[in-house]
């Protein structure tokens, strides 16, 4: 299993890159090619910015792994934590072809041209095109497989800065009784949002969904010029990036104003013992799919389950939406160290919605819980 | 040209779909895939948040395009400016295979299996092979040459965002004075800047370099803890995005608390030069290239070519990097209406850097210049 693999418990390591070549040597991969993006930072620490120039990790299933760079950008792989590592750097000047710079340094790794080639899941086309163009009689698939299995499972270190990323979330729900208020309007309460966001520790903000009354029942809903009126049910769904890449994403449901009716009351409570129930049954050995189903099976009894349309979880790490996915299908078993979202809702097309989301880690015995705050439909002043 | 399949002069039109569907079929390309990103934005208005759940817009070489969307995000298309253009959507459920929903699709609007495949440059590998594998028998390719011909000549409304992009990034740097003094980090100066980006009229901070000294010799530097000194020549490359999406990006170099010494105005003054020169060569039918050329002879003649290690410019629009790219090797024409950086930058290692960078518009008769302000060396009071 990938905690075998992954035994640094700092937040980068060389041995994730040598992680990444062991299990790409036992699927029978030949190359692994990540550009800049989540996987990228994951492996060696280089955050850098995704632009047209390629900028890849490249880690061939035999010989040492290397970084190709844009030779103006040479001097922030050595600034990066990246720099550390020592990984080759191969530098291409602005009118190289970048990509049979890569190929070149592969098939001398290899001895040979590599038959099986798996690319990041959110590489660019155009760059998974130019590596496979580079590289005649390849073919291109998705290094998922290698990368979930590392990067599922955080460590103790990766615990921590989701942990604090939710500690600096539930701050800014617990000031939402200063910002959420009859009279204003969803935008000017995502606005108030985005900058709790970045004032509690955040270093950017990734959403701000504040759908109230109607707009509530669309999921993804994001923020409008809708006007929050008194008695207005509004899901309040935020999350943003920590300095070290971690995310945290927590949905919290309010009622502005006054105590919603008595209807509202009881599907409410139907949502708040699904979430609840799908929390516990978190431990090693359950698989995804089931954690899915404890939420469901609880709706459904209520009376609700064609009002909750969409999957019950994500996985969270250095992206927002990440493996494992909470979902009917996906069999895993969940193993310690997994961390993702908890987050049925009940969605009532034209009238309002609710959900209810936290952040959990699975524990050897069970289940810890990353973030605090009621659960509760709570009732600000408006 | 592209000029002739782009009749409409607003910002969203259902003309930019049919110009692609249009251009795909003279290149004999039988479907294009764009997900969300800034070609599906300009194609259909719908800025959709990049994530793992398939997000499509479908153009068939023959019959009606088409979206593809999640059904939780079902409601956003229509209050996204996507909504007015009467695209026929195809809602999928979580459990359903996105892809399948598609090639189903596909197939039937075109009688058959699709051959040649063009996949928008930026959309993600996991998003393009999971096209591919639907689509048994077709051949994966990008869409570049599809929407580089439409996105890279800017109507006339284009063109007023990116000059408002560029009159709001000019009054950031006009208040430099108050941001960059001695004593202050590059990230002090980073962050003051990042909030003058949004007080000047953007909705996001893309990037804040804040090269001073030797870290100005390193042209993508970001920003760091290094404290200005009086004395120090600062590289201040920065740039945002605005409500519509379109990009703003201008550098100028400033000396802090001093005039820099002889030397530095010397290699300044050949900057400057080629910087004016490369500006003054741009009308229809020079190539990027010689642009490109242009700014280069200037330096190499003054004797620091070895120190211009980047290319003069690109592409600018709902990207900051886009086509044209201004480079040697692109013997790509100008036409009245492509918008680009003309930014030569001289870099001496281990000691200091400096750029200049304006957006300028090709016209009918030569460049119109999209920012202001001084192009000298402003010595900033300290």
């Amino acid at each position: 299993m990938a905690t075998d693999v992954v035994p640094s418990e700092k937040l980068v390591s060389i041995d994730r890159v040598h992680a990444a070549r062991d299990v790409a040597g036992e699927l029978g991969l030949d190359l692994l090619v990540f550009t800049p993006g989540s996987d990228l930072r994951y492996l060696c620490g280089y955050s850098a910015h995704a632009m047209e120039r390629l900028t890849a990790l490249v880690v061939p299933a035999r010989g040492e792994p290397f970084l190709v760079v844009p030779r103006l950008e040479a001097p922030m792989v050595d600034a990066s934590p990246a720099g550390a590592l020592g990984l080759s750097v191969q530098a291409w000047d602005e009118t190289d072809d970048a990509f049979s710079v890569l190929a070149g340094e592969v098939s001398q790794r290899l001895g040979r041209t590599p038959s099986r080639v798996a690319v990041g899941n959110r590489t660019w086309a155009e760059h998974a095109l130019g590596v496979q163009r580079a590289l005649p009689g390849s073919a291109l698939e998705l290094a998922a497989p290698v990368v979930d299995r590392l990067r599922m499972v955080k460590n103790a270190a990766e615990v921590e800065e989701l942990a604090a990323a939710g500690a600096a979330i539930d701050r800014v729900h617990a000031r939402m009784a200063g910002i959420l208020r009859v009279g204003r309007t969803e935008a000017e309460v995502g606005a108030d949002i985005a900058a709790a966001i970045l004032e509690e520790g955040h270093i950017g903000v990734d959403f701000t969904i504040v759908g109230s009354g109607p707009n509530g029942a669309s999921p993804h809903h994001d923020v409008s010029a809708r006007v929050i009126e008194a008695g207005d049910v509004v899901v309040v769904d935020i999350g943003g990036e920590t300095a070290t890449g971690y995310r945290s994403d927590c949905t919290r449901t309010y009622a502005v104003g006054q105590a919603p009716g008595p209807d509202v009351a009881e599907w409410y409570g139907v949502l708040q013992e699904a979430q609840a129930a799908a929390t516990a049954a978190v431990r090693p050995g359950v698989t995804a799919e089931e954690i899915d189903a404890v939420a469901r099976r609880v709706i459904t009894d209520g009376g609700y389950g064609e009002y909750f349309i969409h999957r019950t979880g994500h996985g969270i790490g250095l992206d927002t939406h990440e493996a494992p996915y909470i979902v009917e299908g996906n069999d895993l078993p969940l193993v310690a160290g997994m961390a993702f979202s908890v987050e049925p809702g009940i969605y009532l097309p034209g009238r309002c919605g609710a959900r209810i989301e936290d952040i959990v880690v699975c524990t050897e015995d069970g289940v810890q819980n990353l973030n605090g705050g009621p659960r509760e439909l709570v009732v600000l002043p408006g």
